[in-house]
């Protein structure tokens, strides 16, 4: 942590602060610069530390050194991070592909969905039991039963799966079902539900919220990994910008950049980063490319009457030339199926 | 809803299009440009509909008339609502002053506080004792043990208080203690926590998200009154921009807008609105002159070793500077204290 | 200047770095800590510096210390400036307001609304002669015609104006008729305007850019003021969020932030700044009451036929409304008209 | 066009609107919804009329149906454009690599770098002469002499090369030296540029604004289009968000959502788009996967002492790697080098 005094701060006060880093323990390299005075501070970070400082007298502003985040940090643990579910392993050399509904609607869609994926090679299936709708008249999800059709489906077809919990009360019944857990967008800074999740032993999905940071997304993580649960894969899904031609503009350079500073696999959602059925396809490619762990697509037998997003949401045939076009880039990068 | 079609789009499609559109029961306006055909879409909004149609093949896009919002319009009712605690009352002639420190430290420190801001004018107390902090290692708040502390403070002091509450699960026990609650920026979208809470006959702060446009931010209101809870005050706290000067960009454009759209009452944070405590003060002045119903600013009786947001807080001297100098501004916008 | 080498630097890298700055003439801290070595860095800042260190292999990251303007800056000259137009003084005691079409249509559109706006309270007008159009097919101004226009309507109502300049080729010639000059926001980095308009002896209006930090701006006053042209006024415009209710979010903290930061004057412009008539009247207020040295506000005659901006112009009436209730918030901040 | 009126709008305003309609040419659909009248306007689109009728009173919205760009559009040429430069075509099978260093700084920087990107694969060369930088007192290029450099290189090396004009006196001196000119994402709405560029018969690299949507970016091209130079190729960059890990964010949706409006060939810039040399290598894969004709990349001899963008500039070596890498991912997605 470095601390910059103001022009006019007083010696009173670049003393003040110094004694106030002593009391809390820390070693000071005191520097006299030609037009400002620096305090280099030396010492195990200490929450609301910086904040009291930049509170003080004649602090200019403190610039942190350290990332803000621990046991997600590739400091922390050098090697990628693999997690399982079933025979799937995020962060390994296979690319994990993800497929589904937004919503799960009834068996028949699930099962005939899931099949159909399957066929195309998607190694796991996603759908929606409890749906966050941004207006509470819109279709909120079957709820538990939709978790029934889950499990019923991917017994049924041989394909695990993941579903999305959004409530704390509700993140223990949801586990019961499902192998893989999944943290919406906007629940990224749901600190309850993180905690509570956190302390389950199951892998699940967390994704960037719209507005977040890199760091603020991997402190979320580091909320479940604190409690104990070191099965997180982070997920990308595009972020909110002033551009309205797409849903949220999909941010790929956070692919390299949150595996730089993590250790933790991280896949790519095309269909909400985008929006857009049309664009699906080629940021599939690009995230790939960019060298995403996976990727989870939408996709619907019917999109047009989908009951949630049908507008970003791939047919069968759609998902099918994708997954033919898309599997030169994956031996491009590398990978495998 | 008015539907445009693409200009490649195939009788067919347009016929598809009508045929559904007449399933769900809607009226159709047809419209034959020189470049597009449109349908004019007339009948009661569904959920969903629009989704459906915007993924029909020939669909170039869907554009909604009417707001999303219904039990929070100003089209629903014409008279601001006023939303009353204690003697308090939000959306009357007088301007509310809401003053306190980011999270509850102790007793001593909230006596002290809610004497010096009722003192300086303030008409009710703030005070977070269950705090959602982005690191899982930061101070996260008293618990019950702070809510004691506030309703103490409350009654010694004789001043109301409103306080925040983040876990479904706890919404029933904070409603015991505290005469007013308030929801977070990061769980404004929080769709558990709107529902517990308009299970509730109790008033609610409800803080606009960090990324969430007004429409967003009244359809989140209108979780909590379609529950049956009317007593939803709104408060602009700031969004994030692309400017890293200040902590948020606090969007006073925002009071005006929301007041046309809508007949709840609105306040302003200029604490988290800004990060700054030199910029507090001016932007409550601005806030007030802008139509603002009410302030919430965090006081500290001494920010640099307050456990939290000690940056934005006004010692007690801010604080009753910023009283002197606003109440002229107070009545020139023809309200009073 | 701090430089952060990242955890695996080498003690080579962290040998060149030093070699590097002394090489360059600087003076370091060396501060070795837990996790990092962080060296301070004393001298005078030099272009090019910064960048050259964070290409250096294991190098984490360079903070930089100083503002990077200077002439703009209040550490260079303490009392805020004034820029004179006529008997109009930007800076001092008195509220500047000007008002006036987006763009001259003919010269009695011009006199009618000078002599409106005059009557109204306005100190000096508006008209742009020359355009900037998102489309190359809409109305681009009368050009040099409109600048007749501007300088007959000046000298008949007895009135100042500004007037913007897009083409570094047109800067002496509209200098020749305007006694104020306007960079508009899409200029704001037109690095080849600003240095013509260094070379002037002339006030100029600098808009913000649409996604301009605060910094950017004022390094944009900077090119005008090293050029030897020291009569720069800055004016807030609404920047480009992910906000689509207004056309721009109006950042009324940028009035005290710039004021702290700077010495220049600084005034709004609540017409661009928010898009929609409605929000004019409201957010005049409020950047009053937030600091702002003036105000820029469109007005016209008959909003309806105006060839650009109409839905953000106030006729006659709405100006004048405006004024009436702006002024005892003028007052209220302790200025005058 | 679509006019929606507002619920209170009296038939005398929804009169007035429809017969100004009609006296500019139009014709008219009226549709009297339950709740909201709305007019559909029929033929052909006049700069301003949707600006007239939205500062109307009783109107709530005027909606547009067609996209504001003609010449630009997919609508107006269905085949992707070629622009050739030498052998060179964008917007043909082959992709097309850029590579060079931000700035020119020397004949013998120019000729190794050329050389050596040459040898790894590129087809053109870059390099800056006048460069637009946000402080007025860092390098700003060489200038003319910079041209010269580049022309001899060019020749020496047998590889063409684009260069970037700043300033609108000197777009017909740069042409004379250069076979491909670069308008800079500052200048994207420097109007008085893009004209005069319009005028030439000359390629153009177009790149997209700071904070341009892409219909803002289209209109730009439709600037240069519309004066009769249709050589456009466009060029994401990255643009701002709240992210500030890196130096933009590369909107790689950019890619496939232009192809699908507009005609003109597209690249992508991964140095200007992330800001960070790390990052270079997996964004020019995923550009390549998303479907972008070419890459225009940061190449430098030696990035630590650069006069310009060290940061984001590869090396020799780099260049090389990702070079090799970049190969199987261009033949995966159909295309060579």
């Amino acid at each position: 942590m470095i601390v910059v005094m103001n022009q006019e701060a007083t010696a009173d006060q670049i003393q003040h602060v110094q004694d106030k880093l002593k009391e809390w323990g820390f070693g000071i390299h005191f520097s006299q610069g030609v037009e400002r005075t620096i305090l280099g501070v030396i010492g195990q970070k200490k929450p609301g530390v910086m904040e009291s400082i930049e509170a003080m007298d004649g602090v200019e502003k403190v610039v942190p050194i350290l990332q803000p985040f621990k046991l997600a940090s590739r400091e922390f643990q050098s090697a990628t991070s693999e997690v399982q579910v079933g025979d799937v392993v995020f962060g390994g050399p296979k690319l994990v592909v993800i497929a589904g509904p937004c919503a799960v609607e009834s068996e028949e869609q699930m099962v005939m969905t899931a099949k159909a994926v399957k066929r195309a090679g998607a190694t796991m299936i996603r759908g929606g039991a409890f749906k966050p709708r941004t207006s509470p008249y819109a279709f909120q999800g079957l709820e538990e039963e939709g978790l029934k059709i889950l499990k019923q489906t991917s017994i049924e077809v041989g394909i695990p799966f993941v579903t999305e919990v959004v409530n704390p009360m509700e993140v223990e019944m949801v586990a019961e079902y499902a192998p893989m857990l999944q943290v919406g967008a906007r629940n990224m800074q749901n600190f309850t539900l993180l905690k509570e999740i956190g302390k389950l032993k199951k892998p699940v999905i967390l994704k960037r919220g719209l507005a977040a940071t890199i760091d603020e997304w991997l402190m979320a993580a580091e909320y479940i990994l604190s409690e104990g649960n070191y099965q997180v894969v982070l997920c990308e899904r595009g972020i909110r910008t002033y551009e309205t031609a797409t849903r949220n503009t999909l941010d790929l350079s956070a692919v390299p950049l949150a595996k730089r500073l993590s250790h933790l696999p991280i896949i790519v959602d095309p269909s909400h980063g985008t929006g857009k059925r049309f664009l699906v396809n080629p940021l599939s490619k690009a995230a790939v490319a960019a060298g995403s762990d996976g990727l989870i697509i939408e996709v619907h037998p019917d999109p047009e009457s989908a009951l949630s997003d049908g507008p970003q949401s791939l047919n069968f045939n759609g998902f099918e030339t994708l997954m033919k076009e898309i599997t030169p880039i994956i031996y491009a990068v590398g990978r495998s199926l």
